[in-house]
Order: structure tokens, then sequence, then C-alpha cells
């Protein structure tokens, strides 16, 4: 098969590479409906972190089940799956309390932008739609796999409830679907900063309030200004950075909630600091698993349409154009047809 | 009247201020029934702080109002009467919030080892008994002005649950009863992290189940080692130091709590270190003003001793022997009489 390998900094390409096949008795190959791009990508596509190989990259990922090995007890051949980012056996300690992106077993999925993928731990990892969706659903279920789920639980973690203001920085894919967990849960008040026009107004649509376009302390301060000097109750950091990571904390309440779920570039934190705004801190990779019943299950409720953070579609072959258009900020993200 | 002042690295001198007196409408004048000395005293005792002028020291007090300023609606005069270190209106956002020591009028108290003491915003900061209390009661009663209330909101902080598993890093009389207020939410387990035999003997008598001398990435993996290899529930750190902090966040399960509720010093968190902890993180200067009523009931109930920490009993005229003897661990902490 031909799938996407990241050979360096902005070099993304659609070449041969291995059809995947079972390697431990508990794996699965999926033929994928739909697979795409994920902010998280642009890390090593700008070279953050040193490529040493061709690598094949992409992470999320539905689809139909093709094979499974055999001690796969209750994915079957044939079924529509979701998975997340990282496999997981979903019965260890960590799973149980439902971070199962640090389950014991866990494995990273690599390489999903491609036709086939191979997936560890199918049991633990997949949840079966109980029909083969229609292909109108593929974008928003599969906006589920990671970028959905990553949203909600950067909503989850900043404790939003039916009574919070809520504010969320960044208005990447995360971000914005950051907002529209938060719309689900109830909140009051949904402010999104950002000065993009374009995500701004999809920041509407999915129930942003108020934007602020303001940044850092002035961003901070423009915040507690809109809720009455104190700060919001609720922040999710959807960035990544030291600044963004700063600039959350300063619209924070004290006894208020942030939550992080980008990989951190460049955060520091001082205690002292921290100390003196009494905030509860909460990230890390999402244990998007825990999440996946229930959001595939709104999904096809049609109560929310996530699959709209997909500005972008193109077919597999273009996949360096789809990095292109995200690095430069042209498309919020982009879906890859298989 | 003669109080305690310090004038630079370990020099604490009994000796002659100025008698408080009302200052602004809102304050109150007590007359101390005991107070004494807490482990953040020893910070700038030990010159963590520069000293630029002698300056009146201590934050823990418990006593008779003597006199109340003009605007003072609910203290008063003869009552007996518990304030935190740090003066609160109580009626704030952030007082609302729970989170009194970041009031919107929030002021130090200082000055508190000394007979009297000026308590500004006195209807917010000080909770009464309803009859004046027998001495043997005072111990206990004044501990829950700081030292209760701060490992009270330790355990809170770290989301101590009936089931949980706990850890408490730091057998200094916060740590200590940071293990009685885990005891008292009905903690399953609780381990103390101590490797000095009379707080260890305190640590159990308070509740702790096991006692764990290794410190540093050694204590961190025999926390884990004892917890089926995946950590605590919920780590109380009660030191401040990078050291402290590291150890606790390493004691602690992927998902769980940790709490800091000493000024952090030199502490530094990487952000992308933490993230891959998933830990949740909360702390600051101990709200005690949103335990004091329920933390004063479960003293005059005599459910709790937490007056046990004072190891050391000195008339306010040896203050600077109190220091010492806290400084060179001889002593828990000491209580002053006045």
């Amino acid at each position: 098969m031909k799938g996407a390998v990241l050979h360096g900094p902005y070099d993304v390409r659609y070449e041969e590479r291995a059809d995947p096949t079972i390697v431990a008795p508990t794996d699965a190959i999926l033929r994928l409906s739909a697979t795409c791009i994920c902010g998280s990508d642009l890390w090593p596509y700008r070279g953050a972190n040193p490529i040493k190989a061709p690598t094949p990259i992409g992470h999320e990922y539905c689809g139909i089940v093709e094979e499974v090995g055999p001690d796969v007890r209750t994915v079957k051949k044939g079924q529509f799956v979701i998975g997340s980012f990282f496999a997981s056996d979903n019965s260890c300690p960590n799973c149980r309390h439902g971070y199962q992106t640090a389950c014991v077993q866990r494995t990273p999925i690599i390489g999903a932008q491609a036709p086939y993928l191979r997936v560890p731990l199918a049991d633990g990892t997949l949840v079966a739609t109980a029909d083969v969706p229609s292909p109108e659903m593929i974008p928003s279920l599969l906006a589920v796999s990671d970028v959905l789920g990553t949203g909600w639980f950067a909503a989850t973690a900043a404790n939003v409830t039916p009574r919070s203001t809520v504010v969320v920085v960044g208005d990447g894919a995360v971000g914005l679907l950051g907002i529209l967990s938060a719309d689900c849960m109830g909140a009051e008040c949904i402010i999104a900063m950002s000065r993009h026009e374009k995500r701004q107004q999809l920041a509407r649509e999915f129930g942003a309030t108020d934007i602020v376009t303001e940044r850092g302390d002035e961003g901070a301060a423009r915040i507690r200004e809109l809720t009455g000097g104190i700060g919001a109750d609720s922040v999710l950091e959807c960035v990544g950075t030291n600044e963004s990571m700063w600039q959350a904390i300063g619209a924070t309440r004290p006894g208020g909630y942030v939550s992080y779920v980008g990989v951190p570039h460049g955060v520091q934190l001082d205690g002292a600091k921290l100390f003196s705004t009494f905030i509860h801190l909460h990230g890390g990779p999402a244990p998007v698993r825990r999440f996946l019943p229930h959001l595939i299950d709104l999904v096809l409720g049609g109560s929310i349409d996530p699959g709209k953070v997909f500005d972008l579609t193109l077919p597999l072959a273009e996949v360096a154009e789809g990095y292109k258009a995200m690095d430069e900020r042209r498309a919020i993200k982009t879906l890859l047809t298989t």
C-alpha cells in the first residue's frame, strides 16, 4: 500500500509502505474509512523532534475490521470501529481509573495516514458501532478518534459544569472542539481566544458566547475584566507553549481549573508563582478511550457535528499539501480520503 | 507589650513592641490565649527572605476579643475566637468560592507571637465559639488556626476519599495533621514518609498505616511498589522543596492528585515532564477560614486532638529557644504561652 512517511522537517511523502499484518495475537487490521492530520503532527513536521529515519505518520482513524488475531474476542471482521492514538488493554488499574493513555500495556498508534492500519490490543482499544455508518457520518466519527476526544477531556479536566464560565486558549481544532464540549456540558459563558476570523466563526457555531483577540498578559487581563475582575472558572489550554499556558493560568480565578492537553513545548512552571494562583491543574495525553462510547452516541444521535472542523478534504495521495495547508493556517484540519 | 521580633537570620528577640490598637473600623483586638511558631516562620528565620528591618512575627492565634472597631457587627467583646493567617471579608467572590486566602481584601496577619493582636476584617476573619473553652482545649483550638487547617486543605486538595490510598510527604506538623485529616476523611491506607522516630510515632497515632523512610526517586519507587506498581491516589506535599515536590509527583498514580501547601522554594515544574504524569495538581496558601467552623466542631466534640503536634511549650519570653528547637528538629512545633 501507499501511505504518509515523514522524512524530515516539512518533508512528508506519499510513498510505498509495507502492508500491515497481524503481529501479536491481540492485533486487528483495519481498512480505514478516512484518516486525518493532527495539530500534534505539526510538531515533528516543523522539526521540533529530530527525525532519525523515515517514519510512517498519523494516529487518527476509523474503519472496517479486515482481520483479527487469534486472541481477539470482542472485535469482529466487518465491524465499523473507532480507536484512539494509544492502544490500551482497558482493564489494567490505570485504564480502570479512566487513564487509558497510561495503560500499563499502552502502545502508540503509528502510521494511520494510510489505507490500512494495524491496531494492537484490539479488544481494549476499539469501540464498534452497531451498524456500519453512512459515509456522511465519517468526518464526525473520525473526529471522535482524537480531536473531539481531546477537546472533551480538556473540558472535563477543567471541571466544566452547567454554571461555568469557560475560556478556551487556542483556536485549533482541539480548542474549537473544547468549545463544543463545554457547550454540551452546559457552560453558561464560553470565551474563545482567537484572532482568526474563520475560526472565530466556527467557535461561535460550536457555542462560544464571546471572542477575545488579545493574547498573553493582555489577554488574561481582558478575561479578568469580563469576569468581574476575578477570572474564569475553567480554562482549557489547547496550544502547548509557555505563553499560552501562562495566559491560561492568568485567566483563571483563584480555585479555578486549568486543563492542558497538547504536549507542552518549553512550558516552565515556577512553583512559587503557581502557588499564588490557587489554580487546579490537570492534563496529559487525553484518555480518549474513556469517552469513545459516549461521544460516538452523541455523533450518531445527531446532537453534535464535530466533523465541521475538517475544512479541507484531500485524497491521501495529497497528504503533503494537507500538512502545508495546516502549517500555514490555511486549513484548520485536513481530512484524508483513503 | 513585649512580643517576638525577627531581626535577621537566626535572630528572633522578645522585646518591647507597640500595643495594637484599632486602626480600621472593621478591626478587632484580641488578648491571645496562646500562640505558636509555624514551619513557614522558619523560612525567614533561616534567611530565605532578606529582612530589611526588624519585623514582628507570628500568624497563628486564638483568644478573647478585647475591643472591636465601630463597624464590627458579629464579633463581640469577651468572645473566644479563632482566625487564620490572612484576614478576609468572607463575602467577595473568591471567599464565596472557598478561597478566602485570595480574598480581594486579604490582609496578612503579622506579629501574632505576642500577648495582643490586631485582626483586620474581624467579622469575616474570626469564628467564635459558643462558650469560652477550658484551658486544656487551647492547644487543639490553636492548631485549627493554621497547621490543622493547612493539613486539612492538603487532604481536601488531594481529593482524599474513603477509598483512597494516601501518601504524605513531610513529617512536620502540617504533614502530621495531613495524616490526621486523611484519617478523618476515611482514607483506607495512609503512608507517611518520615525518617524521624518520634514523628513516625505521632504519624501512627494520627492514623498512618505505613511508614516509608526512603526519599526522592527511591521514595517514589517504594510507594509504587506498595501500591501495585501504580502509585497512590492522593499525595500531600508538605515540605515545599523541588525534591519533595517531584517525590510527591513520582508517588502518584496517573490521574491521581497531588496537593502542595507550603510556599515552594526552588520548585520548577517542566511542562512536558508534568504532562506525562497525568496528575491533578492543586495548592496554594490554605484557605483555612473555609474549614474553621467544621474543625472547631471536631475539636470541641473531642473527636480529634491536633494539639498533640505541640511537643514543646515555652513562655513567650523564650520564643528564641522555640525557634531554635524547631530549626534543629528537636521540636515538631512550639506552643508559646502568653
